[in-house]
């Protein structure tokens, strides 16, 4: 923090100062075949646009519901959980910080895979909370035992973002089990598509929070929608910070719209039953041209190559009008994340895989 | 933070402990007459219905505009700002809430009205960020001289909430003027029914940061959208924070029918000149009736009355289903805060206000 000569910056030493995070790009371009942000490429559930058009537009003018309750009751239905046990917010990043912000406060470090969501030390960052980053295996695996140290908060998502790779119930049970002092997340921001749920063991521990999100099976990425499932003490906790910080973050149509997407319980399975058959055949066709991925249960694909770098793929593939997500970090920079697209898009990247694999830029 | 026996109880140690804002009432019951949280009494600009029913919902699959560019450039056309200078959120207690995370970092008590907006003690106690309430003087007016002692930030909203009292930019100037060292945070949730506003101080003044909403003048509290103006360097410093917080703030939908909203400027400017209208009218019935009040600016008037307590006469209302506001607080526990409503409900309330004041409830 330098000083400024001139008085009137005074202000700025008092700034927090961060490092943000930074989203894939979203670029203008339509045509762009867009598989850099993990997004759903099919369209919510169809009932969102008729509902769209029924709702009560006047209403706007007042206030929505502090506690989303349309949306909470579609949600506690499919979950069988108690509105106690849930709590809503903007997206899964929403419910994420919140909670940073409302469980880790003891000043003992929090724990995270090094390979991970990035957004965990950026909301460290912010909240000036320290960290530790546990190494994944070889094999991107977490070893359960770094979870096993003194601690102040543990976050892990499953199945893990960037690799797709999804760790079992009973050795993230035994973490939780092994931290009665300290917050547990589980972030399953991509479980729908093959994971098992962490949700099953929110009655036995009291401090296991469960993470999820709109963005990516329910193609609601737009609207904002992410939430959580714990304990009633854990929940009340996280819903007074909340309302300390934003009394109504639910606007109304993302309430309405929300309940009804939860509602469409046959396209929701669909949706994921596509994804998940396109990924599949995706992994075939990689492999067959010589990637190598570890096996991913997310609905993207994190792959290498051993005789093309990454980031001259990534590049060519960006030229050619498809984006995928790249990132110039220690031990995953050969790798480049994918999303799946539809049968159609990932047609036309292979095809341009190919291509780029047969000039073989260095 | 009493410790507790058992041991599975650790993590609750760790929690941040706060005291949440308790927003008004949101009766289920439509037929209430609903004035106590200051919503607009008409609809929101009526090509918000018809655009929302032209949207493509599909698009919702996708994250929206990190910069909610169709809604910043309608507001910067509209306030004659650049994009640098407009900062968006969820509602303005959500940029509120994110300007003290962002700014308030000293160590110094920030400095806010002893009677105003109940949410700034809030975000203070959430991110343990020492205050001090400067009193309001006997006509609820604010001492400038109080504001000019060493601090850590100051807010100040304008026109004042409950109280409706305006203050002048001139004076407000000296105060963002004598304060180089800190941010000064002018609220000015209500200054479209009447108020001078400080937007034209942007330029001159770095550290000065503007705040406004869309839930009052623009009739659209259930779409939450709230925003705030200033220097680009203070933008700047608010656009890090919030992008270490959340990348994907503002929906699809709030994005898209808050621009329209901003776009429609002959329904907006004869909405605010219906509500100033009904508010000068309901002043003069009020006086006839014996109350007294601060002269309001805002669309609510802060009324007394000198023989019948407040906590009465709003338990009357309440009962014959006419909502206002109540606070049992010192030096304002004689006071209710009446949201100016439509001329219809207006001549309910002061119907019922007739009628309460014959019985003369003590």
């Amino acid at each position: 923090m330098r000083k400024e000569n001139n008085d009137r910056m005074g202000w700025e030493e008092n700034v927090r100062k961060v490092t943000p995070y930074v989203p894939g790009e979203q670029p203008e371009n339509k045509k762009v075949i867009k598989l850099n942000t993990n997004e759903c490429p099919y369209p919510p559930a169809p009932g969102i646009r008729k509902l769209a058009g029924s709702i009560d537009y006047s209403r706007l003018r007042l206030y929505p519901d502090t506690e989303a309750k349309r949306l909470s009751e579609a949600l506690c239905g499919y979950y069988h959980i108690m509105p106690e046990q849930l709590f809503t917010g903007i997206g899964s990043d929403d419910v994420l910080a919140m909670s940073f912000l409302t469980f880790f406060n003891s000043g003992k470090p929090v724990l995270f895979p090094d390979i991970t969501y990035s957004f965990y030390d950026v909301w460290a960052g912010l909240f000036r909370i320290p960290y530790q980053q546990k190494k994944l295996d070889e094999k991107f695996r977490i070893v359960k035992e770094d979870y096993m140290t003194e601690n102040g908060g543990i976050v892990i998502p499953n199945p893990n973002a960037p690799t797709g790779v999804l760790e079992g119930v009973d050795v993230l049970e035994e973490i939780v089990a092994a931290n009665p002092g300290s917050v547990v997340i589980i972030d399953e921001a991509y479980v729908d598509f093959g994971g098992e749920s962490c949700l099953k063991l929110i009655d036995r521990y009291e401090n296991l929070l469960v993470v999820r999100t709109f963005s990516k099976s329910r193609a609601m990425a737009g609207l904002r929608i992410g939430f959580a499932m714990g304990s009633p003490k854990l929940i009340h906790y996280l819903k007074d910070a909340k309302f300390s910080f934003n009394s109504y973050t639910m606007n109304m149509l993302s309430v309405e719209l929300g309940a009804e997407a939860v509602r469409d319980e046959k396209y929701f399975q669909d949706t994921i039953k596509k994804i998940v058959a396109t990924r599949e055949r995706v992994k075939k066709e990689l492999l067959g041209m010589g990637f190598v991925f570890p096996d991913s249960k997310g609905n993207f694909i994190f792959a290498a190559h051993p005789e093309v770098p990454a980031k001259k793929i990534f590049e060519e593939l960006k030229v050619r009008g498809i984006y995928v997500r790249y990132w110039e970090k220690p031990r995953i920079d050969n790798y480049l994340r994918i999303t799946v697209g539809t049968d159609e898009e990932m047609d036309i990247l292979i095809n341009n895989l190919r291509s780029i694999m047969k000039n073989k830029p260095e």
